[in-house]
């Protein structure tokens, strides 16, 4: 007996398909209905496998699944930062480099085009402690982001350590979620005409700049603290 | 046969009674796994009732259980708006007002103690856009919320009509995102010992008082967008 060299040259390709299919029905689910509402047998049907346990075969537990679904975007966000990061320098303006951390998610949304789940997939799974924690490991692990990031603190009065990392939470949040608004309302043709993702990119850089300007009123702490809660 | 009066008096009682427990129970659980990721007779099982159909009889759909969820709060957080608005005047700071709009979450959650899940609950419910609806209907209905976003307008420079849409939303993130991630650590005791609702509340209101002082970027449009989106 011989070995048939071209359907055995196909079998990973045939299952790179299989996993891209599960990856595309996982990443739309989980983008309508949350992460945790989703069964492993819900995506398999979604993504027309008849194989119950396909999904965990293919990979293993719920963070894994949303690790795959983020690296598959990985390149080209971090390319497009890179891009980005080419025409900045220490002299450029505080919105420049705010551009650099903001601009990458809705310009990949902008080249996926009115079929994009992504923006509402990173939402939904930011809701959940234990996928946001691997989304933010996940990023951590990106050179660009840092070279971002440091850039925009050395123009930033300082500020303490618990603020920044408050702020940082808070303007991911902003992007995130207006970024997964916008996805929506285009998919549904009920964005406005006059809107671009450009236009929403430019404005969350104008409120991304503003959290970080804000000058910061002393922590009030000690006895009065609750009555002051009130004032 | 006589009708039992004592009964008869305390049936009323007992169902306001099972609809507590049944929307503490649907608090907690839409707060731990998302809104659509709980079926009513998990919630039944959770507020201890036997009877599969208890959370459909007494709230309809899912929309109306949202807003008994919400009702319960919402005469301590306009109360504590009001409190809030008797301090200010139109000579106010712009802090004082936005305080108006912000403080009066994280002081209700200071109320609720560590055993509070509304934060979380108002998270996940907004990453629903039928509930998000449901949610941001009520808030226009609240006199307190409508005095504080004039205040707060009439010390903010002008900006179009769609900016301060998108402005009031990232708000409205950032408040309700940043109070249950708080409210989580509270918790779960890993909340660091300098943190307090109003430290908190306190700079959430910075932040949010930049985002809105941030200048408007005049918005990108024509030909070459698409180009300058990558710039």
């Amino acid at each position: 007996m011989t070995v048939d060299s071209r359907s055995e040259k196909t079998r990973p390709d045939r299952a790179a398909a299989t996993r891209d299919r599960i990856l595309d029905a996982a990443e739309r689910l989980f983008a309508e209905r949350g992460v945790l509402a989703v069964s492993n047998r819900q995506i398999g049907e979604a993504a027309g496998q008849g194989n119950n346990s396909v999904v965990g075969y293919h990979f293993g537990g719920r963070s894994e699944l949303v690790l795959a679904i983020l690296r598959r975007h990985a390149v080209a966000v971090e390319q497009l930062r890179t891009d980005l990061l080419t025409r900045v320098h220490p002299g450029s303006a505080l919105h420049d480099w705010v551009g650099c951390l903001v601009r990458p998610l809705p310009a990949h949304l902008a080249e996926l085009g009115d079929q994009s789940w992504h923006a509402r997939f990173l939402a939904q799974a930011s809701n959940e402690p234990t996928l946001r924690a691997v989304i933010r490991a996940d990023a951590k692990a990106s050179p660009s982001l840092r070279r971002a990031q440091e850039g925009m603190f050395r123009l930033l009065p300082a500020v303490p350590a618990e603020v920044r990392a408050e702020r940082g939470e808070m303007s991911r949040l902003v992007v995130v979620h207006m970024c997964a608004e916008y996805e929506r309302a285009l998919q549904n043709g009920v964005a406005p005409p006059s809107r671009t993702w450009e236009t929403a990119a430019a404005r969350l850089v104008d409120a991304v700049v503003g959290l970080w300007l804000a000058p910061v009123t002393p922590a009030v702490l000690g006895p009065d603290a609750a009555l002051r809660c009130r004032r």
